[in-house]
C-alpha cells in the first residue's frame, strides 16, 4: 500500500505543448442522467470541462439539455435514446453511469461498442447494473469507481471484508482486462497494475451528493488529456486533485460543494504544470 | 423567554467526524413548488445543500426541474404528481409547503406517510391547508414555521393576541406531539420543549420574497445533519444562522437576497465548527 | 430645468424601519416578455428584486418561466395568457410593456383593471401600442418611460421638436392624470408635477440592449418601497441610481451590462440609507 | 507577413462618443445552434454582448431559448425555422455557422438575403456546407473564420500546403468580393486587403471546445461597433483581444474557458479606449 502524495500531480500534470489543438486533449462522451438524476451528468461535465478536456459531449435524457447548457455552453448534448454507437466510437474516453437509473440497455450498448483503445470509466448505476445483469465487461481500458456497496455487488466481497487487500486483488484478477479500481471510502484506495495506493487527504466536508460525479468527471478529463505516464498514474492524480481542492476550500468552508471543486480546477492545476 | 445568542451556534455546529459519508448528514425531501411558485423550492434546496445536507431531493412540478438543476445540480428531482410515498419513507427530513399552492392532496399524502422517527418541517401553504382542511398532524417530529397570519389560522389566536406567550403555549399544548414552532415576526419567537426563545438579530433588509423559504431550507439542512444536542437546539441554531448571515451582509447591502444568504452558509458555519 | 444630483438619493433612499415586513416594501406585477423578448422581463425583475421590492410577480409567456427562475427564484411567475385581472388588482405597482411585442390585448386589460391608488409604469411596446391603438390611459399614478421615438408616437411631437420643453409640457398637460415622464435620450429629462429635471450623468457604455428594461425595473422597485417623499422624487432617484451605478462600473469597464447594474444595487443603495 | 501587436487595439478600440445609443453600436444576428450544438450560439452571443454590441438576436433551435436567456437576458431570440429574411435584412452584422449542423437551407437563405452593406461572418458548419454544396458566396462584406480543415474544404488547399501564403492568397483572389480570412491554427494568420497578419500570442490553454465560437462572437461585436478604421483592422483587433485575454487568464489558470474570456472583455477593452 503506497500513500498518495502531491508528487503524483507533478508527475502527471504537464505544461501543454504549444503545437496542439482541442483534439490533443481528448474527446469525452458522458452517458448518464435520467431526468430525476440529471444533476449527475451536469457535475460530470462541469468537472471534465474545467479540468481541461478538449471536447465534451453529454448523452442524456433530453429533459436535461437546457440545464446542461445553462451551466456549460462548452458541452455538446445528445439524446441517450438515439443510437449512441457512432458517438461511442468517435470519442476517446467514455464515462458511463452517473445518475443512469435503471438504463441497463445503455450500459449494454456501450459495453459492446467500446474498443480496446478507448478508456471507459464505469461509475454509479452502471456498476450496479453490470453486477445485477452479469454483463460482460467492455474491451476498453477499464476504470471502475465504486463506493463500498457497489464494490460488494461487483466483487461479491462484503463491505466488512473489503479491508482485505488480498480479497480485493483477487476480485480484480478475475477481470480479463484488469481495471483501475477507485474504491471510494474513508481513505479511498486505488488498485492498479503498479500496486495499491491510498488517499489520506480529503475529509467529511466532501460528504455531499454529487461529490462522486465530480470525481468521475475529473478522472475523465485527466485521462482524456494526460498520457506522459501510465493510465494508473493519471487516475491517481485525478483522485488526489479532487480531494486536495476540497481540502483547500475546507480551510474556510464547513462543506465543499461539488461544483465549487470543479470551478477551482483551472487555478489548482496551474500550480503543478511544468 | 430566553434571548437567542451566538452561543447556540457553538453548541450545535460541530466539526464533522472523519469517518462519515453523505448518509451521515441526512436525506432531505422537499415537497413544494407549483409552477407559479417554483422559486420557493429552489430556495429551500439551495439553503439545504449549502448548509451541508447529505442528499437533497425536490418533489415538485416537473416544470421546475430545469431551473432547479440550473442552480443546483447537487439536488435530485421527482415529479410531485408521482407517488411520493416511497420517497417520503426513505428520507430523514421532510420539508413540505413552500410554494405548494392549493395542493392539499400532497399535504395529506405526506402527513399519512411520515413515521415517528422522521423530522417534518411544515411551511407556507402546507400550514394554511392544514388549518383550512382540519388535517390530522403527522406522527413525525414536528417543526412548524408559520408567520403570524398562518399561526392565526392554525391556532385560532388572532395576531393581536399573539404577543401572549400563554395563549401560544396553550395552542401548542393541544398538539399530541408538541411541535417546535418558529413564529416568524419582528422578533421571531421559537416555542420548544425547553422554553420560549426570542431572536433579537436580523432586520428589515430581510423583508423580501423567499426569505422564509430559505429559512425553512436551513432548518432542514441543520436537522438533517446535527444531532449532538436536541432537535429544538438545532432549530434555534438554524434560525440564528439565517439572520446572523443577513446581518453580516447588511453591513454593506441595503437588502439581502435569500440566495445570497444561502451562498454564505459554508463560510459562515466554518467559524463555529470545533 | 433642474439638474439632478446625488442629493435626490439621500432624500428618497431611507433606512428601513425595524418593524416592517415584505408587504411594507410593495408588491410588483411585471407584464411583458413574449417568447422572443423574454429577456426584457427577466431584466425588469432582476432590477426590481435587487432594488429591494417586497414581492415580484412576472406575468409573461410560459416559455420564459424557467429562465426567470434560473436567474431569480425570488420572483413568482404567471402565464400572461391567464386572466391577469386578480393579479393586477392585488399588486401595488404594475410595470407593463418591456418586450411585450404586439400584445395590445394585455395593455387593454391592464389599463382597465388598474385603480387610482396603484402606480403603473408604462414601458416599451406598451407605449407604442397605446399610441397606435389610441388607448385610454389607466386611472393609476402614471409613469411613462419612452425613448424619443416612443414619445413621438404618444405625443405627436417629432424628435426634432422634442428639445422644446414647452411642447413636451403641453403634451403632458393633455393627460387627465398627469404622468411622470422619463424621456430617455442623451441627457434624459424627467417631467414631473414639480418641474422638469435633467440627468447629466451616465454615458455611452450604457448603450446596449436591456438598459431600459433595467431602468424600468428599478423604477418599479423604488416606487414599490419608497414613499417618504413624492412619487416624482422616487422616480428621479431611480433614474439617478441607474446611471450612477453605470458610471461606477464604467471606471473599469468599456461597457456596462444591464444585469451588472442590477447586481450592484444592494451595495450602491446602502451608501445613501440613513 | 506582419506580426500583430497590441498596437492594433489602440487603433481600433475607441472611447465612445457621448451622443450615441444602442443602434450606434450595431445590430447583430447570430444564426446557428442545432439542439445538439446549442452551446455554440450561446458562446457567440455571450462574446458579442460583452464586447459591447448594441443589440444581439440569436436565430436558433427553439430548444435553446431558455439556456440563452439563462446566460444572457440581454439577447433576443428567434426560431431559425421561422422566415429569417426580415431579421437578416434589419441587422448590420450576420454571424452564421457556429453549431449549425447540416442546415444548408439556412446558409442558402442567409447568403441570398445579405446585402452589400452588411458584414457577414461565416464560421464552423456554414463553411463546410458552403464548400460541400458549392454555394455562391453572399454579397456582403465577408469574414471567414475557418480552421485548417475547413480552409482545405473551401480552398482545395491541403493542410500540408497551407503554410504557403501564395497558395492561400491565390484561393482568396478567386472570391469576387475578397474576404477577410481568419485562418485558425497554431499561429493564426489573417488574410486581408492590406496584407497578411500573424498572431503570435495565445496558447494551448485555449484548446477547448467553444473557443472558436467565442472568437466569432468577438469579431461580430467588434465589427458591429468599431468603424474608425478598416474592417480588416477591426477583425485583427478582435483576434488579438481573444488571445490576449486568454494569455492573461493563463497566468493563473491551466485552461481558459471560452465563457471566462467573454466575461473578461469589458475590463480588458477599457484599457485601450482613449
Amino acid at each position: 500500500m503506497t500513500l498518495l502524495t502531491e508528487q503524483i500531480l507533478y508527475k502527471v500534470i504537464k505544461k501543454r505543448p504549444n503545437q496542439s489543438h482541442k483534439g490533443t486533449y481528448g474527446r469525452i462522451l458522458i452517458i448518464g442522467g435520467t431526468q430525476q438524476f440529471g444533476g449527475a451528468v451536469i457535475m460530470n461535465a462541469i468537472a471534465a470541462v474545467h479540468s481541461g478536456a478538449g471536447l465534451v459531449t453529454v448523452a442524456t435524457d433530453a429533459a436535461n439539455f437546457t440545464a446542461i447548457h445553462s451551466h456549460l455552453p462548452e458541452a455538446m448534448v445528445v439524446d441517450f435514446n438515439d443510437d449512441l454507437t457512432p458517438y461511442i466510437q468517435t470519442n476517446d474516453v467514455i464515462l458511463i453511469g452517473s445518475g443512469l437509473g435503471d438504463r441497463v440497455d445503455l450500459v449494454q450498448t456501450t459495453f459492446s461498442a467500446v474498443s480496446e483503445k478507448q478508456v471507459i470509466i464505469i461509475d454509479g448505476s452502471a456498476l450496479t447494473l453490470s453486477a445485477e445483469h452479469h454483463l460482460t465487461w467492455p474491451k476498453g481500458k477499464l476504470i471502475l469507481t465504486p463506493h463500498q456497496m457497489e464494490w460488494q455487488r461487483i466483487s461479491g466481497i462484503a463491505i466488512a471484508q473489503q479491508p482485505s487487500d488480498a480479497l480485493n486483488l483477487m476480485a480484480r484478477d478475475k477481470f480479463i482486462k484488469k481495471p483501475v479500481i477507485v474504491l471510494k471510502q474513508f481513505h479511498t484506495q486505488i488498485y492498479t497494475d503498479n500496486g495499491i495506493y491510498e488517499l489520506s487527504i480529503g475529509g467529511p466536508y466532501q460528504a455531499t451528493g454529487g461529490m462522486g460525479d465530480t470525481l468521475a468527471g475529473i478522472i475523465a478529463g485527466f485521462t482524456a488529456q494526460f498520457n506522459v505516464t501510465t493510465l494508473s498514474d493519471t487516475v491517481l492524480a485525478a483522485v488526489y486533485t479532487h480531494s486536495a481542492i476540497a481540502d483547500e476550500l475546507a480551510k474556510t468552508q464547513y462543506v465543499t460543494l461539488p461544483t465549487q471543486i470543479s470551478q477551482a480546477l483551472p487555478i489548482f492545476m496551474k500550480k503543478y504544470a511544468n
